[in-house]
Order: structure tokens, then C-alpha cells, then sequence
């Protein structure tokens, strides 16, 4: 596995170069509205210790980012009244890993309604995301 | 959501009533090899505390099973030389739930080769299944 390259979006993003639709921030884990989303109100929560993916984690931030992603997830279907939800963790690029800093998706399923293919041609509205981010804030305070 | 319904396949081979591929198991966990698999090496990870997914574990549950998760897909990553994996969690049917206690798929992905569907006519050879099983249960011990 390659190491970690600190010149990703999402470390940007962690480092406040990049603007992002902020849904949480603890001290330990950032939470953004996917600006790509494969289902309205698709949910990135990510670690904000450095690390590629799943194996070269720190097996205490897991543990602690673990029930945050649980708590998000709750605030997720509350806002969006979806019927499911997918948690998806991708890992290199042949499982469709495409930002190398760890981060898991919160993927809102709705019934009769097919999920989007995550391209980089259906960028989401950002007043519409800046909303979903606030209502799934509040439900998170 | 619905209650957690204890007569699910995953409660029944927990209890030993039903035989599984098994790749470890301690207090917390089972892990086993997915009959099913949607690629070689497709592992579940199962909770044994019973709830019916994400929404409704006990964070606790969820914080000692995640550093076994990553151990488990390290191990599946070694033992089939797989070049990526996905972490994947549904959550209720329309999301992809078929068995209703939580548990995690552990994907591994091939270059140049696409993943099948999680179909009911795409049964694992058997001995194969024990053959990973195996492989996989030695690079945990």
C-alpha cells in the first residue's frame, strides 16, 4: 500500500483551504455533505487523523470515530426521511477509492428511487446541500 | 425501524444451529466467509450482540468491533492478494439488507475484474469457502 499523501482534498479541506458543506466537527472527525452525492443527503464523515484508508488506521480513532458515524448516520435518515441507508468504505482505486484520506459514506436509500453513479458531472446544488448540512446539523446539537 | 427479529439466519448460525465458513470469532465477533460471495475472499463480519443494523447497536458494540474489522481485512487482503477491498454496512432492504443483524462485508476487488451481484444462484464451492477460511484464520492466529 502507498503511504499517505498529505496533498488531498480532504486534507485540504481539514485545513480549511477548501471550502465544504460542514455537517459535524468533533476533535477527533469532520462531517461534509458529498458534493457528488449518489442520493440526496450523501454524508462523508471523515477521520481527521491522516490515514490512506481502513488498514494503515489507528485502531483507537476507528474506535472512536465508530460511534459518530452511527450518530450521523441517525441525523442523516431523520433529515431526509430516507428508508435506508448504505455505509461504504472504499479502499484503492480498483474498489473505487478516489480521495486517499480515509472517510466513510453515508449513502441515503429512498424506495422506488435508484442511486446515482458518484460523477464528477452531477455536482449538487450548493444551496440545496448548504441546507440538508443545516438540517442534519440541528438534529446533531 | 423495526424490532430486531431473533429468528434471522446470522442469530441461528451464531447459536451454532446453522454450520458457517468460520474465520475467527472472540466475545464480540463472528467472522465468516459470505456463501454468496460477490468476489473471492468476501467475508462478513457479524456483531454477536443482537441488533438489527447500524441504528440500533450499542455504540460500545460498535467501538470494540471496528479494530477487529480492520484486522479481519488485512487478513482477507493477504490471504487473497487482492489490490483493494470495500467495507459495506446496509441498512434495511431497500439499501441491500437481506439478513436483519448487523453486520460488514468485507469486498476484496481484483484489477481488471469485475464484482458479481450477491445473488442466490452464485453459491461458493464449499471447499473452496474452508480452503480461504483457513488461510485467512492463519494470518489472524
Amino acid at each position: 500500500m502507498a503511504a499517505y499523501d498529505p496533498d488531498n482534498i480532504f486534507a485540504k479541506i481539514l485545513a480549511g483551504t477548501i471550502p465544504s458543506h460542514k455537517v459535524y466537527e468533533d476533535a477527533d472527525v469532520l462531517a461534509i455533505m458529498d458534493v457528488f452525492p449518489q442520493s440526496r443527503g450523501h454524508t462523508l464523515v471523515i477521520p481527521k487523523a491522516p490515514s490512506r484508508n481502513l488498514l494503515d488506521a489507528d485502531p483507537k480513532v476507528l474506535a472512536a470515530v465508530i460511534p459518530t458515524v452511527q450518530k450521523i448516520a441517525r441525523a442523516v435518515v431523520a433529515a431526509t426521511k430516507a428508508d435506508g441507508f448504505r455505509l461504504v468504505q472504499f479502499n484503492e482505486e480498483v474498489a473505487g477509492q478516489t480521495v486517499f484520506h480515509l472517510h466513510f459514506h453515508i449513502i441515503p436509500f429512498y424506495e422506488g428511487q435508484a442511486i446515482g453513479r458518484h460523477a464528477a458531472g452531477n455536482r449538487a446544488d450548493d444551496t440545496e446541500l448548504a441546507a440538508l448540512a443545516r438540517d442534519i446539523a440541528g438534529r446533531l446539537a
